[in-house]
């Protein structure tokens, strides 16, 4: 590509509304441009990163599943019988057309996917199947942000595998797991697969695919001497601790001035592990509307780990100060264990503690020196915290780390939940009709850009690997329009490099040197030549690295080998 | 591919609700299913095939442009500022986002890439610019009709260049006519560049790339002698007939039982040659809000013609009865050109005749043997009517055929239709603001698929050229389940023939040789090798090439050289 024929578009500035480097650079290398709210186009040097995405994620997946493709345009009537027309709340799309029929824009294609199958799959002899599409799909977010990275019209990855057993589908599913690693090899990503939460999609396992990111949105937990690496949403907390018998008769104290954890650890010199804190929260029934939750004074909740115990409402929401103190008689700064009119569950770690601290339901009072079964009867324990780092790692080998990371692709373990609703069966071999068992498998192809950005960038822009850079060499001929020996072998190289099928540009603006530089290096172009009068009287070129900022001088004539070598690498 | 693991979907019977042989095939290949009206799933099957041709159309695209994406989902800002959020009807699909914003699903992109352009371009240094996409557009059709042949999402090539001079302008869209004609030349399509009318997307040239099938809903016309071709909604019809003396005195006779030109001719034994027809239809402005149009009574009317004449209302509509007979005092049967009180214009055929028959505008009498000059002034005389067989060809070469065309490709010469309504400007040579002069060219990348089948099918189903087989190759084991020479065989001939990217079906069902010969015929694969135990006994596979039925033993060790040369052909 020449740049006079193409749309570099490169920015000096940094655009104000752009929070995160990814967003910047993305708009700065001309690689986006917003069109509206969460809608981007992409321009020429986007594109091309995005296909070579698109073409890897592709190639990968023909291995395991077979393309199709579906409408992005969904009728509602698919969605009402899933259910989900009520369950997914407005990113859901919705919209009528000149007919006054209900559609969806599609956010995901679960109910698409089961219809198809239903209909053109009736035995089990026809299966395993595993189905997938590349496809832009819309999600009318509430705050589109960080540009591609939460976008409402974003390019995803979408599979559907279809089963009659649990055990087919667990196969299909460590398929795909490996499916996934190679994809994110080959894209050149640091990443870590790590167990996550199914959340409002449904089903029994699931792995989050997590590039690591100092800007990444999820917090994910690994284990020191273990690949145990889990979403924090869902990593099992262990009690921390260790159980002593009581040393101190329980007491009522006035504490009219600690309203918080810190207060009472500051004003009365108790350490913050042997504080509770009670969290009041909506409770799933109606004989049971408030439920306090207790944990460590110098822990958090975990609500994704609430929700799902039965007596937690979901979603999850907490109490509001007037309930409470209505059902309590005591406001927020002052719940505890003891004497609590409303069913309490206390933290794994809580079980293990001894003369410790808390409200007493009673404005301005806590008690000290509480012990479990001495002075209150032991409640119900579960796992209610996040994990925090070095905390042991729950499958007993190593201790936690927590890193920041970025989600580039999902799977999901989803079993009978679309089928059911949707009566998706086949006839099974006992000529039963069996209702389907499903997986699903999605990558953010969009996504992906922007994680790869965040992950691989340096102060002068964008540092691509040569599987996905837009382009991979550049040529910069040195004020190739006065010299016609640069000139000569600039063009002579350049039709060198395209008719061995590399992705070349070449940079014969009439700019300055350090303006083509700049803008190479903005791109991330990972191999720069540097066609100079002076090294050419020496029968050289320059080679930069963009990764190592490394030069070199290569003999003109061995320069087409080197770059392959690079290229290779 | 293993059709085990493969969905491929064929059904024997034809569906009731299919019309034309393409949807009828591509539902019979299993290559689409409906999700809802005008709106299809492509599967396996239909899917390699339009990513065959989406690959041809980008490749011969990226030698004359640049690609970019642009959103779905647009916003409506952009269409009410260049005007066509009121123009464009209801197959503009609108709607609210969950903020209340309107926007439309794209059902072409003139206003996003106009005003991405006006941002990114600011010098006419950055132009010639020509720019295009490949993506997913939405026209809410009031009938969605023949499969992907007009259905309401499909997958569309458009491309939009931008220019500072109409010279310029006219330079690349030389480039893309003939870039349309290498894409469509590569697909193996017979097509024909025609001359087109711009309709409602306005500028000044155009021609639509027309696919010869019987099916086609355009008539195109040729001449017989010279490469004149254009859509007969532009054809230019010349005067046809000679011009005579008048022989005969007018006479106004009654004519009770003659309403129709066909009873005129029938009753009182008349040429048809020598009679008129005179229609009453719509005028543009108040003062004369109906106009007579009068053809040879043989001739029919070109609307697209007549909107073109100042006088003649936009859209066309034809004046009712009640309007015309209070006007004129007449009904529609007894209309003429003798004391006609509103304006009349006639065909330039209609100029050369004389004697001829016409209503009287009194009704159940017509005046016969009338004469231009002598019985009445002769009016306005503009081309208003379509050309038929036989015409002589407007570029005076030869004479003219018709036949039916399939459009799946349309360039215009746009001006400045866009660019002036949104005031997208350069800055030009002179260092002056100059308003863009924009090309844009569109092709139906997914109605190419069903157009290529429309063109290319017999009684047994598709017959694909290599360029867009979904399956280049079929491998059809006689019984592989009961010979294990058979079953190596096939085998090893199908990693061989995947080790050479060959694309390759390897029909190993456990089904009888008719039930998998009938499927390979009907998905169109054009080479299919068959291996039995007997021809295997001397050494011999089976070969047969769907084109021509022909059958052939080849030597096993030579199939694989012999299929790759019937892939090179």
């Amino acid at each position: 590509m020449r740049t006079t024929q193409y749309l570099l578009s490169t920015l000096k500035e940094t655009p104000n509304d752009a929070q995160v480097v990814s967003h910047q650079l993305m708009l700065r290398a001309g690689m986006i441009r917003p069109l509206a709210s969460g809608l981007y186009t992409w321009l020429p040097t986007g594109l091309r990163v995005l296909k070579k995405v698109e073409n890897i994620v592709r190639e990968e997946m023909n291995k395991a599943a077979v393309e199709v493709s579906m409408p992005v345009v969904q009728p509602a009537d698919l969605w009402i019988e899933s259910q989900r027309w009520d369950d997914y709340g407005p990113e859901l799309l919705r919209f009528d057309d000149r007919g006054n029929r209900p559609f969806v824009l599609g956010p995901t294609h679960e109910e698409v996917i089961t219809d198809l199958v239903r209909r053109e799959v009736t035995s089990y002899k026809q299966l395993p199947l595993n189905l997938y599409q590349i496809q832009t799909k819309f999600r009318d977010e509430v705050r589109p942000r960080f540009g591609v990275m939460r976008s409402r019209e974003f390019l995803m990855k979408d599979a559907y595998s279809f089963h009659t057993s649990t055990e087919c589908l667990q196969n299909t599913y460590e398929v795909m797991h490996q499916t996934y690693c190679n994809i994110f090899n080959r894209l050149g990503l640091d990443f870590r697969p790590v167990q996550a939460d199914t959340g409002s999609i449904g089903g029994n396992a699931s792995h989050e695919f997590q590039v690591l990111a100092q800007s990444g949105e999820d917090d994910i937990v690994f284990s020191t001497e273990s690949d145990y690496a889990a979403n924090i949403e869902l990593a099992e907390a262990v009690a921390v601790g260790e159980k002593h018998a009581p040393t101190k008769e329980m007491a009522l104290m006035d504490t009219p001035n600690a309203k918080t954890i810190a207060e009472v650890v500051e004003q009365f010199d108790v350490a913050i592990e042997k504080t509770v804190k009670t969290l009041v929260v909506k409770g799933a029934s109606e004989e049971q509307p408030l439920i306090a939750l207790v944990l460590r004074g110098d822990h958090d909740l975990n609500e994704i780990k609430a929700i799902k115990l039965p007596e937690v409402a979901e979603p999850f929401e907490f109490a509001d100060e007037a309930e409470i103190k209505a059902k309590i008689g005591a406001g927020v700064g002052s719940l505890g264990v003891v004497n609590m009119p409303i069913p309490v569950i206390i933290d794994r770690s809580v079980e293990l503690m001894s003369d410790f601290t808390t409200g007493a339901n009673i404005d301005g009072k806590h008690y000290f020196n509480v012990n479990w079964e001495r002075d209150v009867a032991l409640p119900k324990v579960a796992d209610l915290r996040n994990v925090v780092e070095g905390d042991p790692s729950p499958d007993g080998k190593g201790t936690l780390l927590i890193k920041r990371g970025i989600e580039v692709g999902h799977i999901f373990q989803l079993g009978s939940k679309y089928s059911e609703a949707m009566n998706a069966t086949v006839q099974g071999e006992d000529g039963r009709p069996q209702t389907l068992i499903m997986g699903c498998y999605g990558i953010g192809v969009s996504r992906v850009v922007a994680a790869a950005i965040e992950q691989n960038h340096d102060g002068r822009g964008i540092k691509w690997s040569n599987a996905i850079a837009p382009f991979t060499v550049a040529i910069v001929p040195m004020n190739m329009h006065k010299s016609d020996e640069v000139k000569q072998e600039a063009e002579a190289l350049y039709e060198q490099l395209k008719a061995l099928n590399i992705d070349v540009i070449f940079d014969d603006r009439k700019e300055r040197p350090g303006v083509m530089f700049a803008d190479m290096e903005l791109i991330g172009v990972p191999h720069t030549i540097v066609i100079g009068q002076r090294s050419l009287e020496n029968g050289e070129l320059e080679y930069k690295s963009r990764h190592t900022g490394e030069k070199q001088m290569i003999a003109k004539d061995q320069m087409v080998e080197f770059i392959q070598s690079q290229l290779k690498g």
